[in-house]
């Protein structure tokens, strides 16, 4: 039978990591890397690092943000949780024919506005035009370079008893794509928590040490995020679900709509696993941000053998029980 | 009344030149750019460059290529042109909801086999899925960056008398993609040229002095490259229409369906303006290459003031005409 993509493909959870894995990584011959995302160039002692993503989210314009500003900050936040400080972006536009140029334009300045926030340079740009009925809207494509930062992640030192930590509320991103879709009907007074989390990232690094490894909690959420960080790193790791922040709005919303919010996007939070030596020192540099000032402990690393990779979520009654990476549909079009 | 995208926005001529200038240039704020093509980083000297490219062309299989090797070739060539070496590239896919996995593999494959041959790394990588009826099949973006050859183009130096090249046959990759699409009904052997030019640049950059500028004359056809060539650095110049390789299909193609070979694309050559007294070494070079055996000079620089930028035609008959960019709707989705 012809095997054809479905919509759980751009999910970000396990039908998009074989995905990635068999037709892509596989052709495209880049070593060991289970994904793709933001890689070093094989350049100046890999002081430079390289991140892309394409945005489809739909709505094109959300409480919060719109398209724009979304690929901005989501590529922002790939250069700098993977510890460099973005320099500069190139933005590729896939419009629909019909596209009202006025919503082009607004969103021309969200990115040119998110872009000057983030001290990041949009230095080329490319524009396509598609047949009515080919395209939805506009997609726009991201592609950052930034510079590692003097201090380096200790990804290597990951070990027993690290604390891990994020840095707010989450499943806003989620809750807010959710309620600006008209057929969902939902009501929420929530906005999308979308922003360029670069500065707060600098701040940290520039002023403590002990940070392991960070990452965007975006599609598939903070669950499937964990859950790759656990199998890439080699680890194993547990969450008390009561410290997890999740807004009440949030649960509300998940309720009715039969969602975890685990698994729901962020586009402006960080999850970070951090030496517990200095995991309140961290906690309290994350905290100092406007954009960080949500941040708990959520976890524990729990064991760091070979065959670790585990992630499990201790419950308010008491049991365990283990996270997999979102399985198959939840919300298409997040990002 | 509300302003809407039309095709010929996204076709490369004069539509899209100002969507650029208004919509995109004066929100990000580069400069004097007229264009948001190949840019420099501000960075190390100034020594690496970066560009972007989004594909959607239609068909996505076309005799000499698919939408995969075009992804790689096309953004090689926007750094090769700009006097780069090609180091690495990202590649972001958004894929229609029911697409053939098989032939999704198909186009990682080529653009693989392609990155191969030109020397280039395919380093990171996204894929979203949007829901049947919102896309074509498959969208690519690539965006590489490069760093610049030792020897710099002489841009500031370009001067009356100074020779223009083509580096062979114009017109293939347009009649290509003409008769790949059914609808048009037209038979013709030939194959798109779509090929990467890198290897062709770097060794002609490395063993001959005297080029001024080199652009890759693909949406808008050689006629608008040159145009937009003369306006960004200020040159008339005359193209002599009897020396323009201009293959026997590709005339034939144009007659029966109206078009001017002058403004199809090609996705396998360069223009350059070259110093007219290095012009027969510098020809001599890129003939020795398999893929620019069929190097012509095709015209020259006629003036140089501050008000010049007008490009013409000699006919044949002795007439000479303005070449404008391409007005409006010539062939959509041609890359």
């Amino acid at each position: 039978m012809t095997q054809r993509i479905s919509m759980a493909h751009g999910e970000g959870g396990e039908l998009t990591h074989k995905l990635i894995k068999n037709v892509f990584v596989r052709n495209f011959n880049n070593k060991e890397q289970s994904r793709l995302d933001a890689a070093a160039l094989p350049w100046y002692q890999n002081e430079i690092v390289m991140t892309t993503d394409s945005y489809v989210v739909d709505p094109l314009f959300f409480p919060g943000g719109n398209i724009g500003k979304l690929a901005v900050t989501g590529t922002v936040n790939d250069l700098a949780v993977s510890g460099a400080k973005p320099i500069a972006m190139t933005a590729g536009f896939i419009i629909e024919e019909g596209f009202e140029l006025g919503d082009l334009r607004e969103i021309a300045q969200s990115m040119a506005m998110e872009a000057r926030l983030a001290g990041v340079q949009i230095i080329a740009g490319d524009t396509k035009v598609v047949e009515k009925g080919n395209a939805d809207g506009v997609f726009i494509n991201t592609t950052g370079v930034g510079q590692f930062h003097e201090q380096r992640l200790e990804s290597e030192a990951i070990k027993e008893g690290d604390a891990i930590i994020v840095s707010g509320a989450i499943g806003e991103h989620g809750v807010a794509i959710m309620s600006a879709r008209e057929d969902l009907g939902l009501m929420t007074g929530l906005q999308s928590d979308c922003a360029s989390l670069n500065h707060l990232v600098e701040e940290v690094m520039n002023h403590v040490e002990g940070i392991r490894v960070m990452r965007d909690p975006t599609r598939g959420g903070l669950a499937t995020t964990l859950v790759e960080l656990c199998e890439d790193f080699k680890f194993s790791a547990e969450l008390v679900e009561s410290t997890i922040p999740v807004p009440m709005e949030v649960h509300g919303a998940c309720d009715i709509l039969g969602f975890d919010p685990l698994y729901l996007a962020n586009e402006g939070k960080i999850v970070l696993v951090v030496d517990a030596a200095h995991e309140h020192t961290i906690l309290e540099a994350i905290k100092k941000h406007p954009l960080g000032n949500g941040a708990q402990i959520i976890g524990r690393v729990t064991s760091c053998k070979e065959s670790s990779g585990r992630l499990y979520l201790k419950t308010p009654i008491g049991t365990t029980r283990r996270l997999h990476r979102l399985p198959g549909m939840l919300l298409p079009r997040i990002c």
